[in-house]
């Protein structure tokens, strides 16, 4: 759809999603399901993480991923064994009260607790990298295009 | 962790990660788990979305919320049946290639199928609400701050 891919390099990922509530769908890729939900209070069954909670263990998952990557190729001895990502959100647009404040995490935190032999000039190199070479935070930190379409048929 | 509470209206979310392989984790948010992997031949053991899946999973769980809590409170009758959430990355800047390409999604893509009696006008109005309330969306279509700490203790 619009990106033909010329290049081997250029993947493309997709999802499609089971509506299940107003609070609850269970998205599927490749024939793996994410179940997006809410707590009751607000108004889900609580299944599974909310939508901007999915969005933290996203990166997450990527810090390992490439964490772990990084510290092979560069031969280091080191291993990630925590992280933990942070966040917060003025729900203020979300709920529909006048605001300037944007709709999305204003700020996003990640500690990533290692141990490693490396010193730490490798460790800074190594942590360059991770961040350089991260999907998920690359499409966080930078503008991402989003292209909506709503079709009635 | 930084940002004081001043304002109810501001909410903070937090993961914590397993790390149990190169590319799997299991995230934990309120007692709720996010298990991200990797397909056999990616290097992982497919029991979970890869860490991009989960970002176009998470914007498609917020699109149900955003869109069914607006659609409510317009007194729309309409109905969510599906979203399909696409994007591309091109993987060089991730593999360690010499490339001027950004990491992350140069594209996302929201294809939402609604049924509705309502109007084309307030269709429009639905969706560029939906596009201004959703969080996840403006976390991706806006730059957000991401900070990262690396400790050895």
């Amino acid at each position: 759809m619009g990106q033909p891919h010329t290049q081997d390099t250029v993947h493309s990922y997709r999802v499609e999603t089971r509506i299940e509530g107003p609070k609850k769908a269970t998205v599927e890729t490749r024939g793996l399901e994410i179940v997006v939900d809410a707590p009751e209070k607000g108004g889900g069954t609580n299944e599974g993480p909310n939508p901007v909670e999915y969005v933290l263990g996203s990166l997450a998952g990527c810090v390992n991923v490439v964490g772990t990557m990084v510290a092979r190729e560069m031969a280091l001895d080191l291993e990630i064994h925590t992280i933990v990502v942070e966040g917060d959100i003025d729900v203020r647009r979300f709920t529909g009260t006048e605001t300037d404040e944007r709709a999305g995490y204003r700020e996003i935190r990640v500690t990533i607790g290692i141990e490693t032999d490396a010193d730490s000039e490798a460790v800074g190199e190594w942590s360059r990298l991770l961040e350089e070479r991260n999907p998920v935070l690359d499409t966080l930190r930078s503008p991402t295009p989003v292209h909506l379409a709503v079709s009635t048929d």
